[in-house]
């Protein structure tokens, strides 16, 4: 029996660990949760689970749910409550499905508490990839990836030696937007943005992949999670996300991860890592059903986000943290419908320009430049640009 | 430095193997090789590669190769000859390259000698895979596949556990006529059939690949190479040959192993197994050069000779040396013009029916069935069928 400790529980992430979990009774049970403000989704998953322990954001919201659910389950709040959820309990593993960079002090908090990290949180690695594989390496914990991308680079080294890799390659879907021109994305609406062609995600996450940022994210978590130079990562145009990423060897071999696109596969080979089990309820993949599968080469002009990634990424420091924190912002504010889809971009890039670089940042000063620059993109708006 | 014997050296195999062999100077050399009646090219590889031991088919090519080499290389013929290339050197693997039912017994004397070894010889655990297995884990011997396909699959099985194995998916490109009906099948040319749209191979298994055969010795070979029941094996048509197989487990995922076309990856892999090392002047693949993969569902009454393999495979015992022995009779019978291209399955079809079975043959068993297979298929074109 694997105890689970699972922060982001009413997510799509979360929710689909909680199927997973829900799937193999035998082998899994929920020890702690969070949740944001849905609390009475949370109460469901309490009266379902019955957790030790579940973290929601603010104080009210604790004393209320506390109120409706058993005393077995003690209710904690805000980014204390949040660590407390991560670390107290005797879960084995820390699920990490928060959005955004709320998730990188839990995930800290654990690693020195030595759970094995399943991470679905990107931020945590983009932002501080640095320190969050150093302190992993300190105190011999595990990072398993739960992206569908980093789950599938995984479990296609499974077995190979890191220096017989000649590079990742990740797969694109191309997001909402994957035939239009950049003329085409000037009018783009939100309600269009949000229509993902193969993932069902969330709305920060499809707004991503829609601007191709959310493989730009994966790159850098790529870099740090396999400890590859950028110039070792790829990414290709692949529209029926059926290959969800491979790795291409010294002998030219091409090793892939193939399936439906069904994020409890990722989630559930973290939980179950180094065995597989079955999945429940499973789609399997008949190549046949699918016909074709289209390759293209990626067009860093027309995914400008990407490339802003790649560049972040290349140099280091705090601009990552500058390019998830101008990115979530800017998201934020298109979701809003104060921007343009566009107008996303332009604002991370500014941001970028804008920023001064440090390197090896600790902490504080991660977490300083993701705040500085949230007000810079804010103070953009108000700037009319 | 790994030593090398290798059986079938001018074959297409064989060849390859000593690029190879040539390519990676300081990991490989040469100790033994065999070859059939082409003695100009054995002597070409003896100047260059220097071996201790050469075997030929022959008592008097054996006497004409000697005087023209130095006597730094025995020449050797004849059965005992291939045995003793196979066995007497101090190579630690045996790449069998020989075409045929001829390459069996080499394989059974070097596992007792136990050599690891390299099979690009179907044959050998087409006809006496139950020995074969039972040898190798006698004598704690790696059997290593050659072959593009199970290659593929041995490297998609690198780290994972065989009991979380769905199915083994081997891929199949269709061969020479695979856009053709069995109608349009009657009057095929011995010429059209060995144009084979992806691969550079011999004659015989160019004939085998497009009457798909060639898959059908490769189902078997799979079930015992992997230990796998015929239900876990599937065969799916992608005509680029990009994917070369696939393996689906228990949680959906599909590990595959995608490449150019090209042996000697296959071939490298087995001398470097478990480590990689870079291809020489291997093409990287780009999918997006591709940019198609194409799958479709195999068709097993189009293609006949794949579904007598997996009867063949499913009787077991006897069953597959009828099956292997008959076609290398009928596509020799066809290769000389003498039968049309669907009397091959035909022929092979009526072998099977008159076969009387056994079940864990030994040896001399399966040898005799092969000969009195062969006859039985000349005798049904004498009768003029």
């Amino acid at each position: 029996m694997k105890f689970v400790s699972l922060l982001g529980a009413t997510g799509s992430i979360g929710q689909q660990t909680l199927d997973v979990i829900a799937s193999h009774p035998y082998q899994f049970k929920l020890s702690a949760m969070s949740v944001g403000r849905n609390i009475e989704a949370a109460q469901h998953i309490i009266h379902k689970f019955n957790p030790e322990i579940c973290a929601v954001q603010n104080e009210e919201d604790a004393a209320a749910l506390q109120s409706k659910v058993s005393t077995n389950t003690k209710i904690v709040f805000g980014m204390d409550g949040l660590i407390e959820a991560a670390v107290s309990t005797k879960a084995s593993i820390l699920v990490n499905a928060v959005i955004g960079s709320v998730g990188l002090l839990p995930t800290l908090k654990a690693i020195e508490a030595k759970k094995t990290i399943a991470l679905a949180n990107k931020e945590t690695l983009v932002t501080a990839g640095h320190i969050v594989m150093r302190e992993a390496k300190k105190h011999n914990v595990t990072i398993l990836p739960v992206d569908s991308e980093h789950s599938a680079i995984f479990q296609c080294l499974n077995g190979e030696a890191v220096d017989e890799v000649e590079k990742l390659i990740l797969t694109a879907s191309g997001g909402s937007f994957r035939d239009r021109t950049r003329e085409e994305l000037k009018n783009v609406t939100v309600k269009e943005a949000l229509n993902h062609p193969n993932w069902s995600m969330g709305a920060k996450i499809t707004i991503d992949s829609a601007t191709m940022m959310n493989k730009g994210l994966e790159v850098i978590e790529a870099h740090w999670l396999f400890s590859f130079d950028y110039s070792k990562i790829d990414v290709i145009l692949h529209k029926e996300s059926i290959i969800h990423s491979m790795v291409e060897f010294a002998d030219t071999s091409i090793i892939a991860h193939l399936g439906q696109p069904d994020m409890r596969v990722p989630i559930q080979y973290a939980l179950t890592y180094p065995q597989r089990l079955e999945l429940i309820n499973g789609k399997r993949l008949n190549l046949w059903e699918v016909g074709k599968l289209h390759f293209q080469k990626m067009d860093y002009d027309r995914f400008r986000c990407l490339k802003l990634a790649f560049d972040a990424g290349e140099m280091g420091g705090l601009m990552p943290a500058v390019l998830n924190a101008a990115n979530e912002k800017a998201v934020e504010l298109f979701l809003d419908g104060k921007i343009t889809f566009l107008e996303i971009e332009e604002m991370i890039e500014q941001a970028m320009l804008q920023a001064v670089n440090v390197s090896n940042p600790e902490l504080g000063a991660i977490q300083e430049t993701d705040q500085r620059t949230r007000q810079f993109v804010e103070s953009l708006l108000n700037k009319g640009r």
